[in-house]
């Protein structure tokens, strides 16, 4: 939703509390910054070379296994939902960028892993993406960068701890 | 996907290229932390209230505008796909929280509002998303939540310019 109107909402209804206002401005900031860049990463995708974010991080995650993986550890190291890991591994497949064959270990499960066009596919891919996220942040000084990951280190910290816990 | 995977690669990538890691490692050290925060949201949502984040962000678009607004107006507010904003109005309305009517001004729109039960149960839904984004930012100290609001303010005043311009 749009966040100047959310925040508003939020500035309404905490006036008398601005501890509790400032976690939830905080938090619709970061869900603003985080989705504009994301469809606008997500734009570029499909603009500039007719593909997917979701199959990118697909084939990120692979060219990290050059040996392959189970399609099971494939869907574990991806945040997003896991039903669709399969479909996108197969449009890697009749893109030529993947292969999925039989586990030598378990005949019943199956390894992917990235084609040699495959890798040569995600550097160029990989290159575009990071120009554009550098492009994102270019009219930020180096010292603020540093700064906003330090502090969102200690958010991401902060939620694993939890997450584990709960 | 997984950060520290993906964090990886891009620590491997640029090696020789901080600047150009900086800003990658930031963007998806953001994306980590939105991702995990918004999915146990969406997932206290479920389980608390067996209602969904994005039926709440219609009841908050709503509930900002108690004289009703055009189904393309609530498109317009939300940063969500807006095809599904017509299944979210519906649920609604069958739950007795939502009222379609006919615009007064044009009869071939629709003016949707939440009826006075859902602004009744917004504040409930609204109350309970508020305290838990206050436990997830609870560990960290006011003076750091305050200057990660700072940053993340020149962050997203840098995109919506460019997103302006482009």
């Amino acid at each position: 939703m749009d966040s100047n109107d959310h925040e508003g909402i939020v500035q309404d209804k905490y006036a008398g509390d601005p501890s509790g206002a400032l976690s939830v401005r905080l938090w619709l900031r970061l869900l603003t910054c985080s989705t504009v860049i994301e469809k606008r990463l997500r734009r570029r995708f499909v603009d500039e070379f007719d593909t997917t974010l979701p199959r990118f991080d697909v084939m990120a995650a692979l060219y990290r296994h050059p040996d392959g993986i189970t399609m099971g550890e494939l869907s574990r190291a991806l945040l997003v939902s896991n039903g669709n890991v399969t479909a996108l591994v197969r449009q890697l497949q009749d893109q030529g960028h993947a292969r999925i064959a039989p586990s030598p270990d378990d005949r019943r499960a199956s390894i992917v892993c990235l084609t040699p066009d495959g890798m040569a596919r995600f550097t160029v891919l990989a290159e575009a993406h990071h120009g554009w996220i550098a492009e994102v942040f270019s009219g930020i000084p180096p010292a603020q960068q540093e700064a906003l990951l330090g502090l969102l280190a200690i958010l991401k910290d902060q939620i694993m701890t939890k997450g584990a816990v709960e």
